[in-house]
């Protein structure tokens, strides 16, 4: 989890500029499977049993697809506009699955600005082999003023048989 | 969490018809906070720090906006059409927060049903005030045949300093 940055530092709509990029990645492991399915209530055994897995089309358990879907959230929320964003609309298409293991990369890019502090956002979320697993656009209200948070650091959590 | 039922049955294409409904309903609670911070990477003190928020425009810690998304995803995986079922597409319009013991209820509709297996659902979340906080439409490819699976118990997941 990438909590070597212990700031939040955003970018304001002022300073937003058409083809902007920003970048944030993570890797599937087996405790985000747990616990995406606990924090979501979606316990389809494709997500969490291995060998019912290993039976299925997918050959191997798979992320649940909204778990891309937050990580684009988290990239708008703390990397690009970051803290003060107000979230409006999200579309989201879902282009492959996602194993453990593999490290997703979402790629924001600033498409327009809009009147009233409005952004849309082009969101690409691509794997390891650089293929497109989800895709879609993003509106948000960009925060007008600056802002440096502190990163409140998570605590710890153990999930039962899980290292 | 909804743990009380231990198999997951699904609706196939045959058997959807537009305008059938389903409800999938999920409480948020601290520990929701807490864990949806650490599977999505996105630790915006709104969402953790009740003093920070207490300051904020929100006036307390609400949830992320995506922990309805993934309720929405859960209720097409679980529910209806339920296991079986690859998600395609989703649009989704946040419209307003929510915050901590809103019980929010997924109420998924039919709108219609396309060629190859297709299916096009009407998402609304709403929380326990009848105020709608998210709505949008899900595309998903629907199962053909049915299933019945056991549903995974989820291990034991301990939050230090959280009950």
């Amino acid at each position: 989890m990438n909590d070597s940055f212990d700031t939040l530092e955003n970018v304001t709509y002022e300073e937003l500029n058409e083809g902007d990029t920003a970048t944030f990645a993570r890797t599937l492991t087996e405790k985000e499977l747990v616990l995406f399915a606990a924090v979501s209530g979606d316990c389809n055994p494709v997500h969490l049993d291995p060998e019912f897995a290993a039976n299925s089309m997918f050959g191997e358990r798979i992320a649940h697809g909204m778990w891309s879907g937050s990580l684009i959230s988290a990239a708008l929320a703390t990397v690009m506009p970051g803290p003060g964003t107000i979230y409006l609309d999200q579309t989201l298409s879902f282009k492959r699955p996602v194993k453990l293991e593999d490290t997703l990369t979402v790629n924001l890019t600033v498409l327009r600005k809009e009147p009233k502090n409005r952004v849309v956002f082009q969101c690409d979320v691509i794997n390891q082999n650089n293929q497109k697993v989800v895709t879609g656009e993003a509106k948000v209200i960009a925060p007008t003023e600056t802002v440096n948070l502190y990163k409140p650091a998570l605590p710890n959590i153990n999930i039962e048989g899980y290292d």
